[in-house]
């Protein structure tokens, strides 16, 4: 398959005729790669009303003339990336050029460069070019629909394993060793696989701890597809858990179908799908235990707009793909994760994980 | 062991001292790391004459309560993490401190957040805060020499297990698991693993290309040990190689010594390291074959000073910790590149990856 590219440099152009700008300097890598496919660090893309160049240095040339169709290559050889893109932008876009920059992936000191190379006006896009890529396309969607199947495959092998006397940090494993049976690129990011206690911390890193009979564990994954981020977190009872235990991951998981029940287009990330699963906890006096967002999108980022936080949220658009995770996480106690990456359709969502999401009992 | 912050913060207001500065806002989150202990993402540390503080958001609480000690702790609510802390300036340093930032560390939204909100002059330090960690203390070296240790062995058993037949791909992920067997916390970076023409590509990435008898196969590697790396490379025989190859080899070798043999306290990375494994090189005709530098420094980033490039080269101190990677590139034929990571002293250097590098002939 070709890359978009053509089709999205052509959705960036509308944009610079709407923010009436001669062209755009992209220093964002992601951007860079969703906009010309081409999957290196270190590169700039200019994006001109008609011209479009991307430049790199020696070390990827090979890989940027496999990867990139139908845009100008700009070696970089003596002079910083950022110089050598301003003079590029000047001898591509002309001089007095407006151009826009990404003021939130580029440097101050990047900025002075271009700010000395360059002489036309400078506006900051803010999100703009980023925010291109928030509604998927069919090519991105068949690879996040893969990212999520892996994802699922994956963490069921892992947990019929059993968990019971294994420590975090080897289940953890476990999943990137699937994940590279299953012909992923790799994680998503960094799994999270925290029993007992120690999962009442949101973000705990897998550590030495073993997992004991009674604990409730939290495993929170996503392999990576050609670029493309899945995300899942479910909750297993390794052993049988108190009545404490069951009440409170029903308690999550009435939130979490209350959440993905207020998805579909149109509606609000933060005023209906995370107000929806927070009503839930809070009436059950759990309300001070939910400390973070209840999604985010994913794509080539495994966090990306839209947002569906308490404090922020983003309207929801058909064709966007997020997640809805509440949790409830009890100092000294427990914690609670329920997640699926979904996708958002006119009507509601289609969840790309598919994993069970009753508590499951496992030895 | 206790974290070293305190030194290091001592260290860091001896420059604020010489920089008549009254405070910095350290944003880059290795230096964050370096001086203050903390591992997560997101987060800033203002370090002042006197006072130390680190801003951090819920998310890394429970984890900056145990990894940070002596340092006061800000949580970050509502507002984005740089205005937060840039009020959080004004209330430690006082209204009108002289305040420097990292300019190449910060965006320029950053910048200009800090800008509106600071009432006193603004000063960028450069890489004068990253330059605190050139030379290694202790506590680092033991991790340094960790990784090393590991990176060796892990490649000795993999590469004991036979090359021939099986694909790039799988033989960079048995690198990951071996890492994992031995306790390091994963790869410093993706390994290179590159056969035959592949490999004349200094970057290339493994793929599914089967290794063949015949080929020589580029191994780049390197394990990461509570932050710290390592980073080698060896160029292995799958099955007999040719009399070309074995000379290419052997030249790479030669470069490579000529090049440790020139690393010293006092050396120049540029005219003395980079020019002697050069030299080796060129006299031999392959001058144009060699398009990268010969190194660059180690330790919590796999990629950091000293430089020891053909265009830019530091001057080596006792206690730094850099790559000598001489190699030679082919297209369409082979590659080769030979790398050893080594503590500069008074007088040398020690190598703390001691793999051998004559060519092993693997089946």
């Amino acid at each position: 398959m070709t890359h978009p590219s053509a089709t999205r440099t052509a959705r960036l152009r509308d944009l610079l005729e709407g923010l009436r700008l001669d062209g755009v300097l992209v220093t964002d890598p992601v951007d860079v790669r969703y906009l010309s496919g081409f999957r290196g660090d270190d590169a700039t893309l200019v994006v001109g009303r008609s011209a479009s160049l991307l430049c790199t240095d020696s070390r990827f040339w090979e890989q940027v003339r496999e990867e990139v169709r139908e845009v100008e290559l700009s070696r970089v050889t003596s002079e910083p990336l950022l110089e050598h893109s301003a003079h590029e932008v000047r001898r591509v876009l002309g001089s007095g050029a407006r151009l826009g920059y990404q003021g939130a992936q580029l440097s101050h000191a990047s900025y002075r460069t271009l700010r000395r190379v360059h002489d036309g006006p400078l506006r900051d896009v803010g999100r703009a070019v980023t925010r291109l890529r928030v509604v998927k396309d069919e090519a991105e969607l068949a690879l996040l629909r893969r990212a999520a199947a892996v994802t699922d495959e994956a963490l069921g092998r892992v947990v019929a394993g059993g968990l019971v006397g294994r420590s975090e940090r080897d289940v953890a494993w476990d999943l990137r060793a699937e994940y590279h049976r299953l012909g992923a690129e790799g994680e998503a990011f960094a799994a999270i696989v925290a029993a007992g206690d120690h999962a009442a911390q949101a973000h705990a890193l897998p550590g030495e701890r073993v997992i004991r009979a009674g604990e409730l564990v939290v495993i929170d994954t996503g392999a990576r597809v050609e670029g493309y981020c899945s995300d899942i977190t479910r909750t297993y009872a390794a052993g049988e858990p108190s009545d404490e235990l069951r009440r409170i991951h029903e308690l999550v998981l009435k939130a979490q179908l209350a959440g993905l029940a207020a998805v579909r287009a149109g509606a609000h990330g933060r005023t209906d799908v995370d107000a929806a699963a927070r009503a839930v906890i809070a009436a059950a006096g759990h309300g001070d235990d939910f400390g973070h967002g209840t999604g985010h999108g994913v794509g080539l980022e495994v966090h990306e707009a839209p947002s569906l936080g308490r404090a922020r949220g983003d309207r929801l658009e058909a064709g966007m793909v997020c997640t809805v995770e509440p949790g409830v996480y009890i100092p000294g106690v427990a914690g609670v994760r329920i997640e699926d990456t979904v996708l958002v359709t006119a009507d509601g969502c289609e969840r790309l994980t598919v994993s069970p999401k009753e508590l499951q009992v496992v030895g």
